[in-house]
C-alpha cells in the first residue's frame, strides 16, 4: 500500500523554496493576495459577525487579527473567522478539478500563526503553497465519490492543507508532520447539506482551524497513527469509496496541482459563471431591453441543473446558489458583483420576472466551463451567445490586474484606498519581507 | 421523509424533568458519577496533559476546572480535555448496542457551562440525561455500517448529545436548537483509525467541544438547515447508509435508551470483557499457578476476534485493546485495574510469555457478553470457565456501590478521601442542589 501520509509528511518536510518553479511561486502569490481580498470583502458578513461573537465568551489573547476589522482575537479563532470571511461570499480560488477552494483555508492558518512567530515571507508563502498543493492532491484522491455523498471538499480536505502549512512554519520534524496529518484526518468533516445557511461558510473556517490546532498539536508531541489517510479506517476509505492513493502522491515536487487553482469574476457558485459570462456579454451588447425579454433558455452542463438549479432564492445565500437568479440579475443589470446578490436586487421586480422565464437544458456536451445562452425577445427576436469558455476558467484565467482589480472592490468598504495599494504591494512583494504578519497588518483598519 | 431533526430538537425543548421515570433520572446519577470519576482517572494521563499543553497558547479565560487537577481553561476547553480525562483509560460508560459511550462526552460539555451559569441540578441531570437519550439514538440510527466503515461513533453521535444537552441549559428555542443539532452534523467527526494512539481520546474531546461550540453558535443566531440529520447530504445518508431513522424517534419520552448504558468493571474495549471475567474467575479458583499454564484458549464472539486480536502489545493503549494479553494479566494477576495495564506489566515476564499461549476461537454462536475459557496446565490438567453473562454487562449490571468503588479507585490518586466522598455525596444528591457547579469543584482538589 502507497504509504500516503508518510510520503506527503516527508515531502512537506523536505521541500526547499528554491526549488519551486517561478510559475508556482507566482501562482502562490495571486492566491495569497486573492484570498485575502475575499476575506475582506465578506468581514462583515453575519455569518463572521455571528461566529465572532458566539466565541468572545471563551477566545483567548488578542494575539492575531480579524482581517478587515480592528477586532482581535486568538490565534485560532482568527483561522476560523478569517477562514468563514474568505468563503463567505462565494468568491474563494477554486481547483476545478475537486471544486476546492484551498487558499482561503490554508491562508488563514498560516497567517494567524504568522502573527504569533517571527515568519519570513519566503516561508510563509512557502508553507501556503505546500499546503495548497498537500489539499488539492488529497481531493483528487477522494474526488467524485466524495463530493458526490455529500462531503463539503473544503472543509473536509482543507483541513490537511492547513495543517501541513501550520505544520512546516512550526518547523515539525517528519514524525510530527504525519502526526498533524494524522490529527487532520480524524478531526476533518463538514456536510453538504448546510449549504445555503452559515454552516456553509463555518466548513472552510473549522478546517482552517482544525488543521491549525493539528498542527500545533503534533508540535506538542500529540500522537496519531501512521496512515491517517491511506489507512484501511482512515480518512480515504472512510469519507472516499476507492479512492485513488496513487494520485495524491505522483509527481509530488515535479508536478503542481497548484497551477490548476483558478479566480472567480463573480461571486457565487462556480458552476453558474458561463451562463452569467454569456448573459453579461448579451446585456452589454446594447441588443436587448430588460423588459422585451420574453425567455431565457440555457444549455448547460448537467451539473447545473444538480447543483444550481433554484428557480425562486429569497436570501443571498440562496440566490448565490440559483443559476435562473443569477442568469436573470445578470441581463437586467449587465454585470454580476457582490451588489446584484443583495436583498434589494433579490427584490428588484424586473430581475423577478426574468428569473422565471428562465429554463435550463441540461446537455452532457457541454462543457463545465461552457454554456449557450438564448434570449427570446417580444417581436418574435432571438438573440444568443455561446460561451466556449467562461471568464475566470482554466482557458481564460484572471489576469494579475483582474486580481488586483477584484481585491480592490472587495477591500474598498473596510480599508482606504492608500492602505489597499500597500497591501497589494505587500502580497506581491511577500517574498522580500522578513515578516510576513506585514500582510495582516495592512488588511485590517489604520489605527 | 420523518424530520428527525425537528423531532428531536422539539422534544429536547419541550422535555419536563417531572415526566422522567425515577429511573431514568437514577440511571442519569449513575452515569453522571461514573463519567466524573473517569475523568478523575484520566486526567494525569499524557495525551491529557499534551492536549492541554497545546492549548495553552491560545485558550481563553480560566472559567472552568480541568478535573482532578488546580488548573482552569475557557470552557470550551475545559470540555475538550475533560471528555478526553474520560475517555482515555478506556473505561467509559457504553451504551452497548452501539459502543457509544455517551455519558464522558455529553457531561463534560454541561459541566463546563454550569461553571460560567447557574445551572440547577435538576437542570444540569435533565439536560444530561437529553444529551445522553439523542446521541444513543442517532447512534442507533446509523450504527452498524456506520461503525463497521471506521467511524469512532463516540466521536460521531456524540456531538449531537453535547449540542443539545448544552443547548438545553443555555435555554435554546425550537428552531435554535434545530440549527445547534445542524451545525453539530457538519462538525462531527473521528475516525476509528487513530485507535491505540492519542486520536482515540481526542475524538470524544473534539465530540464534547464541537457540540458545546454548536450551542454556543446557535444561541447567538448562527444558522443550519432544517434537516441536518436525515436530510439527503446530512449526517445519517453522509456518514451513514441506509439509516434507520424512524429509530431515531420512535417512543421519544416513553421509551429511554439510557437506561440501556451500561458501565465497564475492567478499564479496557468493552468486547474483552467476557474473556477476562473468566480469566479473573479461574485465578481467583486457586486452581492454578501461572507458571503451569501451557495454553489458554478463548472462544469467543467474532467481534472479539475483528477488533482486539493483538498478540503483542508494546503500550498501555495497545495492551487494552489486546485480547490475549488481557486474558495473561487477568491469569497471572488475577484481576484488571489501570497497573495490569502500566508499561512494567507489559513488560512483566510471565504476562509476557502466557500471552504467547493465548488462541483466540472466533464463535458466532457465542454472544458478545459471553466467553468460554479453556486452560491447559503442564500434567495434562484441563481447568474451564463458561461466563454466561460478563461483569458490567447488561444482565449482570454495576450496583451503586460497584460503581463508587470503581469511582473511588480511580480517584484516589488526585484527590484526598473526604473530598471523594463529599464527590460521590454530590452526585447522588445532585437534584438537591441549586448549583451544579459544586460537582466541579469537588472534582479539584482542595485549594
Amino acid at each position: 500500500m502507497t504509504e500516503v501520509t508518510r510520503i506527503l509528511a516527508r515531502h512537506v518536510v523536505q521541500s526547499r523554496f528554491e526549488d519551486l518553479p517561478s510559475g508556482v511561486v507566482n501562482e502562490a502569490r495571486r492566491a495569497l493576495l486573492h484570498w485575502i481580498g475575499c476575506a475582506l470583502g465578506g468581514c462583515r458578513n453575519e455569518a463572521v459577525r455571528c461566529a465572532l461573537e458566539a466565541t468572545r465568551e471563551y477566545a483567548g489573547p488578542p494575539q492575531a487579527s480579524v482581517l478587515g476589522t480592528a477586532e482581535r482575537t486568538d490565534l485560532v479563532t482568527a483561522a476560523l473567522v478569517n477562514a468563514m470571511s474568505a468563503d463567505v461570499l462565494g468568491f474563494s480560488d477554486t481547483h476545478l478539478k475537486t471544486v476546492l477552494h484551498p487558499g482561503g483555508v490554508v491562508g488563514p492558518a498560516v497567517l494567524a500563526l504568522a502573527e504569533t512567530r517571527r515568519v519570513t515571507g519566503v516561508e510563509f508563502l512557502h508553507a501556503f503553497a505546500l499546503g495548497i498543493e498537500v489539499a488539492c492532491r488529497i481531493g483528487l484522491g477522494v474526488y467524485g465519490w466524495h463530493y458526490g455523498r455529500g462531503w463539503h471538499i473544503t472543509g473536509t480536505v482543507g483541513t490537511f492543507g492547513a495543517a501541513v502549512a501550520a505544520g512546516r512554519l512550526l518547523g515539525l520534524d517528519e514524525a510530527r508532520m504525519n502526526a498533524a496529518l494524522g490529527i487532520a484526518a480524524t478531526e476533518a468533516a463538514g456536510l453538504r447539506e448546510g449549504f445555503g445557511s452559515m454552516c456553509k461558510s463555518l466548513n472552510p473556517g473549522r478546517a482552517a482551524q482544525n488543521g491549525l490546532t493539528s498542527a500545533l498539536f503534533a508540535a506538542k508531541g500529540f500522537t496519531s497513527t501512521p496512515a491517517g489517510i491511506e489507512g484501511r479506517r482512515g480518512f480515504a476509505h472512510v469519507l472516499g469509496e476507492a479512492p485513488d492513493l496513487e494520485i495524491i502522491v505522483q509527481g509530488l515536487g515535479s508536478h503542481h496541482e497548484l497551477l490548476s487553482n483558478t479566480y472567480k469574476p463573480f461571486p457565487c457558485g462556480i458552476v453558474i459563471h458561463p451562463l452569467i459570462d454569456g448573459c453579461v456579454t448579451l446585456a452589454a451588447s446594447g441588443n436587448l431591453r430588460p423588459a422585451e425579454v420574453e425567455t431565457i433558455e440555457l444549455r448547460v452542463n448537467p451539473l447545473v441543473v444538480e447543483l444550481v438549479s433554484r428557480a425562486s432564492p429569497q436570501t443571498t445565500s440562496e440566490a448565490k446558489l440559483s443559476a435562473q437568479r443569477s442568469a436573470a440579475a445578470a441581463l437586467v443589470r449587465g454585470r454580476i458583483t457582490e451588489r446584484e446578490y443583495s436583498p434589494e436586487c433579490i427584490r428588484d421586480a424586473e430581475v423577478v420576472r426574468l428569473r422565471s422565464v428562465v429554463t435550463l437544458e441540461p446537455d452532457a456536451a457541454v462543457r463545465e466551463d461552457e454554456a449557450h445562452v438564448t434570449v427570446r425577445l417580444s417581436g418574435g427576436r432571438t438573440i444568443d451567445h455561446h460561451v466556449e469558455h467562461a471568464a475566470g476558467s482554466a482557458a481564460r484565467p484572471m489576469s494579475d490586474r483582474d486580481i488586483e482589480s477584484k481585491v480592490r472592490g472587495l477591500a474598498e468598504p473596510v480599508l482606504d484606498a492608500s492602505r489597499i495599494d500597500r497591501l497589494i504591494e505587500a502580497a506581491w512583494q511577500i517574498t522580500e519581507s522578513d515578516d510576513a504578519a506585514v500582510l495582516a497588518r495592512l488588511a485590517t483598519p489604520a489605527a
